[in-house]
């Protein structure tokens, strides 16, 4: 059975996450009935990373194997065009070929978030279910100052959701940049891989140094806790995208 | 009567345009329902551009006078609390008081518009109620040639809606500049004032040039043909947004 890497672009705001989930719509199950529509296979993708609800995403990569032998530009074309027509807010980006031993979960060397704030005194309008809106000012320098004690390998217990399925709390955070341009504040954030709710926690801790709230000491001393309840208020996931994955 | 003046952003996917209307939600009507929630005044309101159903502003300016003496902090700050409680895509930026002859419409001496094309061959997923999207690749720099014949004082009758209610078509366009950045092509457009649909009638023909169905030449023609029906396919308003107005 070819398999077929698909990079795939979506607004999160209408989906229950990417997960395919009994109950509600999720990202996965859009694709998964676009295939269903274009060649009758019930075929189920694997992504790269499980999205929440409401997050969002500019490069997911998810692998699908089908029966049959079709062009990739046609599995790309037929899966669009059955996406809207459903309405869906995703779109492929491009469809290609892979190899067997292509698995887009597995086989990701290093996973990039990146996590928008507008930070300015009004509520958003246009950009109102794509970033996180925080009226009261924010030193984005501090922030990044701060968040680089998170940077390398630790025990993220502190940042790592009460549901999160990994196995170990270890992780290895390669970059946490935090930057400013006018009013939007820009987190960008990449590692191998990353627990459930890590970069949210993360943000939302950043933001109360970016009050002034915590110091930087504040953070490292949160982090070295290794205790979920030493974490800030969660960020919320509208101002979260996966940018990419490499392999 | 102390007047102030608003500096308004809004996402248009929602209203049927700018202007109030007896049977559709409109941006002035959102607002003017705020006011009247928060100080018991109907007040009408005055915009500078009477931007269409569906189409953006990231700087929309307007006029209102009320009878009490507010600070405009607290005008400000109680309109965008009454519309995020109404759930309205619409914030205000900034209030300011302003002096008795100032009218937003009438004092205005430059708008600028800025119009969006998405141009790749995938469906738009977050941008999709925010920009055109076009599938065919277009020739930017095609574009923009071609735009400079538009630029100065002409008559616009080409690229003017049949519902236009401006007395005259002669307007001077100051700026046509079509810039590609990546998938991204900007069109930014700069007038004292424009005829209704202006902006959207010329980047619709401007995509004719930049697929190559168009020439620079034959975009003067249909200038000086002055003859609505030598005008291409208007552009969608998702694409439009009003940036800012001069005063």
């Amino acid at each position: 059975m070819p398999r077929y890497r698909l990079d795939i672009e979506y607004d999160g705001s209408a989906y229950a996450g990417w997960q395919r989930q009994a109950s509600q719509h999720s990202v996965q199950a859009a694709i998964e009935q676009a295939i269903f529509r274009f060649c009758g296979e019930e075929a189920g993708l694997r992504g790269a990373g499980r999205t929440d609800a409401g997050v969002h995403a500019l490069g997911q990569v998810a692998h699908v194997d089908l029966c049959r032998d079709w062009p990739a530009d046609t599995v790309c074309n037929a899966l669009n065009a059955y996406m809207q027509i459903a309405g869906e807010t995703v779109a492929i980006i491009s469809a290609a070929k892979a190899p067997d031993d292509f698995d887009a979960r597995f086989s990701a060397i290093r996973r990039h978030y990146l996590y928008r704030i507008v930070n300015r005194r009004a509520p958003l309008a246009l950009m109102r279910n794509q970033a996180w809106w925080v009226s009261k000012p924010l030193d984005a320098g501090a922030m990044h100052e701060a968040a680089q004690a998170l940077v390398g390998r630790h025990d993220f217990t502190t940042f790592r959701s009460a549901h999160c399925q990994a196995k170990s709390p270890l992780k290895t955070l390669d970059r946490l940049d935090v930057v400013r341009s006018g009013d939007e504040i820009e987190i960008r954030a990449t590692a191998r891989s990353f627990l459930h709710n890590q970069v949210r926690s993360i943000v939302g801790t950043l933001k109360r140094v970016g009050e002034g709230a915590w110091s930087a000491a504040d953070v490292e001393r949160a982090l070295a806790a290794a205790d979920r309840s030493a974490c800030g208020p969660v960020a919320p996931p509208q101002g979260l995208y996966l940018v990419a994955v490499d392999y």
